[in-house]
């Protein structure tokens, strides 16, 4: 049995990784392949409590670092019980974000704590996907999708387009930083157009 | 102002660290100095429920790596929102449980771990007592007393004699390992007896 792909969606908030995600494992089980579609944070039921401990309650509750540790904590979870048994049996698994999310989100929001985030990651979790689609696209426009969504009120999701211009810098830099696991998509096209982008990628980046 | 010290006890389980540190607090307090009585895992609010998240459920319900993750998350919780602020202003902290506590139960009971407990603990909490006070006592007598002890079911408590002797021989490894930071008392003598052989060696180590 050869070892499944682990492909995982990045990008800012309404780019359309959850889109993206759903539609790409759609597409692979129409042709045949056993696809587990995850996500994070959360993903097993482990790290869907620890999420819920994350995002309940007063934003200021815990302090970046602390928020990086119970984020890497329901990670691993997610990785041993998920996302390792399920590559080990040979299955494709796709996650809507995975720990470049960290790297942004916890890494660039609150002090420059990238450096930590990524010992932390390399102690605690060392798994990197094979492929990372990044969904770029404009971050008002992002924003705007975001905010029309339903349930669009949990607490990473409302810090404005100045923190959207951010991450939409910062994922474009990963990319550059890792280029041979990370390509960008152009996520303003119709979700049809995007879709087929991703299916390319994917082919010509796994063949 | 100068910062105040901080005071770690550490021992198998039902060495007499809980009472030792109410002692200790009490007779530092009967002469006039400020001092905060704090224990881990748990500490402060946030670390509290980290804390009933871990102890909850199942006993296989996390990974030992997972559980190093959430038992860190707390102590970084407890550092940031009660030991630093406390010692900050001067009082004197004692804790009853710390780092060393994760070294040997999580570094120690399930694999090999201390490596990775020493790496994080290096990256996301970097503070060690000014001093640690080891109780140290035979592991049947403590398991006795731990388990004659009222409410005794928490999960870490029950694993038997050869976990308590593994235990109480790495935390005189520790002290080894330690030497200035890390004092060993005596702890099967009397509860009095242990008590004034504690502000004897606070005294002098602290001196
Ligand atoms: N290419 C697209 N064009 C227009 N709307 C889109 C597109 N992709 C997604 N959307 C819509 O934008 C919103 C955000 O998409 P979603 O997939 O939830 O983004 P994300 O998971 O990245 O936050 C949803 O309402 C979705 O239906
Ligand atoms: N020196 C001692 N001699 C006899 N009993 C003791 C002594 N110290 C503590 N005990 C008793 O032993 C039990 C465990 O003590 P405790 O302070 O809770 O230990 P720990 O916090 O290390 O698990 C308690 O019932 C306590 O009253
Ligand atoms: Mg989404
Ligand atoms: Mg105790």
């Amino acid at each position: 049995m050869t070892a499944g792909r682990f492909i995982t969606f990045e990008g800012i908030d309404g780019s359309g990784k959850s889109t993206q995600a759903r539609l790409l494992a759609d597409a692979l089980r129409a042709e045949g392949r056993d696809v587990v579609l995850t996500r994070e944070p959360g993903g097993s039921p482990g790290a869907d409590e620890i999420r819920r401990l994350v995002l309940e309650g007063d934003p200021d509750r815990w302090s970046a670092e602390t928020e990086i540790l119970l984020f890497t904590a329901a990670r691993r979870d997610h990785l041993e019980r998920l996302i390792e048994p399920s590559l080990a049996a040979g299955r494709t698994v796709i996650c809507d974000r995975f720990a470049d999310s960290t790297r942004m989100y916890q890494g660039l929001s609150r002090g420059n704590l990238r450096d930590k985030v990524d010992k932390l990651h390399a102690l605690m979790i060392g798994r990197e996907p094979d492929l990372t689609l990044l969904i770029d696209m404009d971050p008002a426009t992002g924003l705007a999708r975001a905010r029309g969504r339903q349930g669009h009120e949990e607490r990473f999701e409302d810090f404005g387009l100045d923190l959207q211009t951010r991450m939409r810098d910062g994922f474009l830099a990963l990319a550059a930083e890792f280029p041979a696991r990370v390509r960008v998509i152009d996520g303003n096209a119709p979700v049809d157009t995007v879709a087929a982008a991703v299916r390319d990628t994917l082919a010509e980046a796994l063949a």
